[in-house]
């Protein structure tokens, strides 16, 4: 099977809503497209990793020469798209068989690094597959426009107090007046997510219902998933969104807002959420 | 043990130059701390994750409830740094002991999320438990600063050729000319660095020596892992490093510049190669 070329699928078309002075416009954004991949060496999966498809052989063969999984690049036989995997996986399973004589140390790598023991990925709809068990989200959060505009100004103010270095992640929580309620910073985008969860698990409370998200950089598939994790219905970010944040928010029944860039945003999953 | 404060740790400094003008001035700079935490569940590691220390109670504690791993935050029993890790990991590993009763279906998480059997790093320095064994780099590379001036804007525009998101990440590789040799995207900055090194190795060929990396984000501990894993003797990034980064370049050899943003940039690591 041919690898899927460089080009072909780094971005999509979503239906996509920019507000402005309290108008609503729709439009066709294109968005990063981002789904898993599980890479396979000799038939043992050893990582799924969330990617923009594309150049996929050259991923896994570059993850595990960078990760140290093998010593030299002649170790490796041949690159190819798993040809158990089924739709829509077809090209999200590759399998890498290395030369003949070659074994790569399991317990080496189990030990150094990052892996996945397996995803299960191989003939799942991805998003079922990786998606942790979530319900829907309640309905019950609605925002004025002019509220979200106003958050991003005020977590910036916040950061500036606790941060020196311009260049930490921040996750922070808003009520639907825009007032902040509390904010994590942490050098990844998960953890400043994770923090700000954890902060309320400590001390034995659940998130705060009715509340907004806001996150510094890009929105993921695993942001949302862990903000839908806890109840939050709105998830806000300061740039944009990858294709399977925006899938899966509407699956969940989520407010989306991507380019929260006053006086303007996007809307890409949950509209009846902004009151117009 | 009490948990360390959210804010004693989020900075440190760094003994850098700032370039300009073919003239170097020495500062202290303020970086990003990053440092792995291993979080243990009754026990069992469950993760390795490089992340800002401070409020780590809370990252545990977010992480195992927004990965799914526990159904309800009373299902947590106490939270400690372990009692058996040594200097300089005192704080970088947490245990999490369930509430009386409570066991984790290990099949469960080990299925769904990215996990390290055991980073062992309890007890051991941190830079030496999870880098890999790399050689420290030649110092065949010097090249002139206003060079690497020039590196930002070839790269958006090569970029703007491929892309149509805006949101995606680069890699790419150029000789001590300044030219351009190859790019790669992706929605995650690692992956973008591994379809730049994979290129090459499922071409047969060794990443070209003496070239300069350029990635499009922060630079990170792994991405210098990654970059020297195939001895890429300089990295440059638009925005700036971490504090493991840094280190890490140091101790290899490498030369790291970071805030790549003409007619300026900070050299971190390795001045001898920027030509005054």
């Amino acid at each position: 099977m041919q690898e899927s070329s460089f080009i072909s699928t780094s971005s999509n078309r979503r239906l996509t809503l920019k507000w402005k002075d309290g108008e609503a416009t729709s439009f066709e954004d294109s968005v990063s497209i981002e789904e898993p991949i599980e890479v396979k060496v000799n038939g043992v999966s050893i990582a799924v990793i969330m990617r923009t498809p594309g150049s996929d052989f050259e991923l896994a063969a570059g993850f595990i020469v960078t990760e140290g999984i093998i010593d030299s690049i002649k170790q490796i036989g041949t690159i190819s798209y798993c040809d158990q995997a089924q739709e829509p996986n077809l090209k999200n399973v590759v399998d890498i068989c290395l030369s003949k004589g070659i074994q790569i140390d399991q317990e080496k790598f189990k030990r150094n690094f990052y892996a996945s023991s397996s995803c299960g990925i191989c003939g799942k709809a991805s998003i079922e597959a990786i998606a942790k068990n979530i319900d829907k989200l309640d309905q019950s959060l609605a925002v004025d426009g002019n509220v979200l505009c106003g958050l991003p100004d005020t977590m910036r103010l916040q950061q500036a107090i606790f941060s020196h270095t311009g260049s930490l992640h921040a996750a922070a929580l808003f009520n639907h007046r825009g007032t902040l309620i509390r904010l994590r910073e942490d050098v990844g985008r998960h953890n400043a997510v994770d923090k700000l969860v954890g902060s309320y698990v400590i001390e034995g409370k659940n998130v705060p219902q009715k509340s907004i998200m806001l996150v510094s950089g890009r929105t993921s598939f695993e942001i949302i998933q862990k903000a839908a994790s806890v109840g939050v219905e709105l998830v806000a970010a300061v740039s944009g969104p990858s294709s399977l944040a925006v899938d899966l928010a509407k699956s969940l029944n989520m407010g989306l807002i991507g380019f929260l860039r006053p006086p303007t945003f996007n809307i890409y999953a949950g509209s009846e959420r902004i009151i117009l």
